[in-house]
């Protein structure tokens, strides 16, 4: 009983406690630790199980760089990584919200795979202009949407322990939750 | 070092074999398992950490029968949840990909720590008028995005067992993975 209970308050410790970590050091990532990130994301749930994603694997440095480094593109956090991750969605026009929906989904279970093997992920956005050339960057097709290119990597642990912290991490549960009704 | 091996495979285990569960039985669920549902709920990252989230906990079973009926929503599964968990979004209209993506993190999470608990949870999805309806129901003001409402509750294994499988659950890493660029 003790260690069904310790099991239990470990995995709900280990959903808890994720962070988006954004200080990387450009080292590789292990590959069991890429396989089994990617393995996790495989098997995300989808709406309709459609499965709207594909995924393009970046170890290249120099295309990191370009990717990190893209005019008004959020993910600085790309030029360290010791891998990047782009989530590229269908980009149906009908469903718009099942590959927003899914790409979050998606992004959640590569950050906590990336966690369990005690690596930093960042989730980077490219809206606009700065998508198009991040499209452009990767060879994907205009019809595609590319948005979220995630950073995986080893954790610079001084980088991160100096980083600027918000004053109320999180709202209370008083605040946002209610009982049976609104 | 076997025992951090073996907590690494335990955690990806736990990740990669999360199923949406909408076989339950209507029994009450744990309090202690709600309290730490809600607790990974708040904890769940976020666009700008705008956090744009208010959690509706349901355990009247006339209004969980009320919303699992809805016509055209897509949440039967609630008719027979211990709980439903109502994400109210912010429903600001000039970053409707915040709260899409961000509500689809927020599920995954929920999904999680319930499967933490043995649970099995469901997404109920309500769109157009459904949504309308269930917001009427829950009292939630009409500028606010109530899409998903989620199941949580006491697995019925063996309804769950007879539960309709698709031929292929997920495409294989070969048919989603590109290396480098598309």
């Amino acid at each position: 009983m003790t260690d069904v209970t310790s099991k239990v308050a470990e995995q709900i410790e280990f959903l808890r406690g994720l962070r988006q970590i954004r200080q990387l050091k450009p080292e590789p990532i292990p590959a069991d630790a890429l396989r089994d990130i990617l393995e996790v994301a495989r098997w995300t749930g989808s709406a309709r199980n459609i499965q709207p994603w594909e995924l393009i694997v970046i170890h290249d440095r120099a295309t990191l760089q370009k990717l990190g480094t893209i005019p008004d593109g959020r993910g600085p956090h790309l030029v360290n990584a010791g891998a990047g991750i782009a989530l590229v969605m269908s980009g149906d026009l009908e469903h718009p919200d099942f590959d927003t929906y899914d790409e979050g989904r998606l992004s959640e279970r590569i950050m906590l795979a990336a966690e369990a093997h005690e690596l930093g992920s960042a989730i980077g956005w490219f809206k606009g202009g700065a998508s198009d050339e991040a499209k452009r960057i990767l060879g994907v097709p205009s019809v595609r949407l590319l948005r979220t290119i995630m950073s995986i990597g080893v954790v610079d642990a001084e980088g991160y322990d100096k980083r600027q912290r918000p004053a109320q991490p999180r709202k209370s549960l008083a605040d946002i939750v209610h009982q049976e009704r609104w």
